[in-house]
């Protein structure tokens, strides 16, 4: 197995269109349909990193904009910020494109954390993510502090031991 | 329509069992789907307690414990916390039952925030919510610091603004 | 494994939205969702009470009486009513609801029956059941009844051998 | 429209192969796919004999034989046997074929009952139905019990009323 | 094994509903869809005459003609044309029937290729097919000219060693 | 509406997990499902070059090489080829990428064509297109070809007509 991949090496587009059958009775996609194809995207993102089946171990807070009507063209991309031993952080994002207007607008973003798992369900080390553009240093940089506020929304860490969260909260202000 | 309304008109449960096309290939339940029909349970709660077609507004950090086997059954029990003017959030708890050994264990909860909108999708005044029993008025209670901590996350409260997010932060320690 | 479980241990409650494609072109409900549906929930009851893989032995006479709308919340009740060696009866209630106008009514009602089996798909036998409330116990004490009638409907009981038909026919009258 | 139709005019054959998400843990067939999949066929012979939209009315006992494995191929026939102002009685008789031994087995058979509408919603009469062959004949003259047995079991007619229904149940002997 | 079945054993008929996840925002049926079922339908009579899974090898050419609407009846026969050593063509024809005007018309035909393939997925020999009426032996004898003209599209046929594909073209012309 | 469009603006990029129910009994992917996914993310590219809604009028030759398993990630990537007043020509080529090897392979190509219709369903012109690349040039030159072959198999065009086929088929040599 590979010891270091890049962060590009991870990234997943997808587009879907929006059925009948995922919509709400306005017309417009269903929350938890979209939720759905951000965990598919994301875990084929995670999938690429790793070469192995991955488990979704958490999601952070999704906010939704507007709504995005039956017909038009969904697009989620996804790609992996940074690995920690067998667990990695992805970020995806989604835009929406009507398509009688060809208008496109960003929907919403998110972070998901995987974990990767060998045949048994056991977590399995992966490779380390290096990340290249300005954008992928910065998206890697700051996956310390999400993480630190991930484990303590869970209850896992203390606050007051969130060394890292602190400048997200700017708690010394 | 009701002025007010009661927490407990809203709970809603439901029960499903986890089909083949749900899993991963370790025949456990796919975190989206887990997602999914979250979100399709929170949304019942919201139009019980509004009566009206409700939208996704956000979704609060979800994270997942244990893997769910293929057969199992999946309770999902959800429940309105506070109402403000037009929107909703949702409590929701998540129970997974291994069939063979009857063994149940909490697979995981999360907050969820509905909008209520009318015929054209404009945003429309819901009840108030009475909490009556202890957990309700807990729930209730603490809506408002989640509320906050959903603004600063989502970049619309500056967080010296968020005075009862404080407390859950202890950022005064 | 337990020898006798409670008809409540097996109680399971699911709610569904109804979504655009389990719909007919006046936008309702199709009776054959409705049946899927049945069947799902009251073999989850069904396995509640045995903690085994259960397979649908029979469905008795359904009758939908009056149209569910798109968007319509759908409740399904299920309790086990009594277990003949590894055969259950398990009865079902539908309820739907209509959000604008909250208004909520009885949609149908039907007994299925199950069997549990090992993991070679033989049957085995499963606790007896223990009727407490009233309700409990009038469905167990017909539930001798409704079994002769299937038999006879199947062809595999002679009415002339259904002792305990006659009392539902009123065959004496 | 025709104010006659022939029996043979409603005949529909639809064969469906066992897909994995229709399967129990076993890798059978679901009864509850099964009946979802007879509505449907069942639904079609009605439209072809009314030309309108139809909605179930009703579905007399079903008894489950053996089990169906994945992969095998699934045949529906059904067909009109009578109609009675709006509504009309379908049989369907289930076949299923496993693939790789070519044998070939009959796996349920039931009789539904649709109503069909106008575009509001309200029932209107169909053509008459015209029995050909033996088994059409058959079919047609015993719908009459049939229907006084559905009209019994729905607690809508008094057994000592039913007179077609005598000779079914023997109840004079 | 059978050496020999007649095309007559191989022949299926399905019928379908047109539901509402399966149309455009014009309502009317999607191409994948069609494509999707005369797929199934195909296979299915491609595991009639081999009593084995098949997998698709190939489709030729289809073109649609006039829209399907929401709740029609789409009718798809499928019937094996030839068999070749492990691999099998299928001619598939599709009807849709109108339900409110009973009209039907013939929507399109394809022919598909499958190959029959044992537990590991290796091809395996099927029973030579026997044509029988007139227009199975046509199909029958025009099978090679398509056969060469499916290698000739992919590449694995000189146009100029395809012998039979220059009657289809009057390449002498 | 704009006049003409780049062929790289149609462009759409879709990835898709493997799922269960999309598999046969090797749990290798169905052909059919490949076929409907591939419409569908053709679909999508002629919706962004005509922002009109598109319906499939017909599909060339596809094989289909080797299997793909359960839990790959398939890519689509689809541009439009050529307009022609109101139909366009569509390339899509599919690849598969096994997770644990992390082997990426050529699935398989095809040629969609698509008509772009208004709200009544009736063909409506869509803008030019402009091939940029190469490669792109190269597709929109031997467009005309291939439609001259679409228009011959569909027994609407005489192949001796057929002007632009001949130097496909080298029908001088």
């Amino acid at each position: 197995m590979a010891k270091q991949k890049f962060a590009r090496e991870s990234f997943v587009i997808t587009t879907e269109m929006v059925m009948p059958n995922e919509t709400n009775p306005l017309n417009n996609l269903m929350g938890g349909h979209l939720m759905h194809s951000m965990d598919v995207a994301a875990a084929l993102a995670a999938q690429r990193h790793s070469n192995r089946i991955v488990v979704t171990a958490s999601v952070d807070n999704i906010s939704f904009s507007r709504p995005i009507p039956l017909g038009a063209a969904v697009t989620y991309e996804a790609k992996v910020t940074r690995a920690f031993n067998s667990s990695m952080e992805v970020h995806i994002i989604v835009h929406a494109e009507d398509i009688p207007s060809g208008q496109r607008f960003k929907s919403n973003e998110a972070f998901f954390t995987f974990v990767a798992v060998d045949q048994t369900g056991r977590p399995i080390d992966v490779p380390e993510l290096i990340p290249e553009t300005e954008d992928e240093k910065n998206m890697y940089d700051y996956a310390l502090r999400r993480r630190q506020l991930r484990l303590v929304l869970a209850g896992r860490l203390k606050p007051s031991d969130a060394t890292e969260l602190k400048s997200i909260f700017k708690l010394d202000e």
